[in-house]
């Protein structure tokens, strides 16, 4: 797999790419021309040729795109092909939410534990799994091959804990928590900031407001 | 409030400002240097200078920034000081953890409603309200005055209750369910595509190791 030559903008564009291309399988559609793609994306035509010329111009003349092959291809770029040990370090309402979305399973994102503080909670099934208790997860890292930590603890908890498991071995943690880590550089943080998200809404709400109660003055 | 002058770019960094300067203030910090936040943020001095200037140059030589004054007019800008009464559509795991989230109730964002189609959560609390019928929801809409819906339903039932929610005049929509929202120019959509995060760093992970086995070659 060879991806140096495709520019993170195409890189940013590609899990929505995935997606539609999915939904198209699911309806059974085989091949797609650029400017259908193009009216249910609502993206240019030339825009879609662009960023899928990076995977070999598959897309001809009179047949269009081949829809398996381009999910085929993206998901290897998205490294989905591969199966990637997750755990869910903060049992609260989100972390229980997030570990019930097959979803992610079926992306590869297999989830092979929780953990939480508090002893409330250990022992009591989530999908299948068991809770299980902080404590316990320094030997269970060791133990299994974990590759992505799932942060939904407080954000006073969350940075003695993004330690604990850079320390033993976590190389990927994807970071509910409000808070910006402090890890290594060779560790990955994909920070979902909840209320950051908000703020933009807000932002924008604002903004049209603004806009329109000038309108009508 | 005019924030015409005020980049994009500027304004996609305003959340993070208001989350350092937020820190500071409840660490009873009154002001701050821009070299010492800005080894807190991890960004340029320069960086910070500029983008703070926007906001009427309070930086002062051998003074620094006034903390609580500039949380204020970010706060401002961000539309945090006024109340936005909101709605949770899809009372599952997520739009129940997301009603428990008191932080947003702090921060203006004023939860008045939880809707859902089960009729098994009817009537269940969440954080004090009840779960009511999505059949009660054009009622409700009517005889209350909603800003903004979070939607956490299923895929497959979100393009409908957009629709709905846009129909009873709904301004903006704060978007969890993993699909694009078919709505008027003048409704704010807002998206958490948890999905698109993951495959991102799973993306981030691949390139890593294809990176690190490279090196070893």
């Amino acid at each position: 797999m060879d991806d140096k030559g495709i520019s993170k903008a195409v890189i940013k564009r590609l899990p929505r790419y995935y997606r539609y291309l999915g939904d198209l399988m699911n309806n059974g559609v085989e091949r797609i021309s650029s400017s259908d793609l193009s009216k249910k994306m609502r993206v240019t035509a030339s825009q879609i040729r662009q960023d899928l010329n990076n995977f070999g111009g598959f897309g001809q003349q009179g047949y269009g795109y081949n829809v398996r092959y381009l999910h085929t291809e993206i998901s290897k770029i998205l490294g989905l092909e591969e199966e990637h040990p997750m755990i869910i370090v903060g049992a609260g309402n989100l972390g229980q939410a997030l570990a019930n979305y097959v979803e992610f399973d079926k992306m590869g994102f297999r989830l092979v534990g929780i953990f939480d503080i508090n002893p409330v909670l250990e022992g009591i099934g989530v999908r299948g799994i068991e809770i299980k208790m902080i404590s316990d997860l320094p030997f269970f890292l060791k133990e299994n091959n974990v590759e992505i930590a799932t942060l939904t603890l407080p954000k006073n908890k969350a940075a003695e804990m993004a330690e604990l498991l850079v320390n033993n071995g976590v190389k990927a943690i994807w970071n509910f928590a409000h808070l910006d880590l402090n890890v290594p550089e060779d560790v990955i943080v994909e920070n979902v900031h909840l209320s950051e998200s908000l703020m933009t809404l807000s932002y924008n709400l604002s903004k049209y407001k603004q806009e329109h109660s000038q309108d009508h003055e």
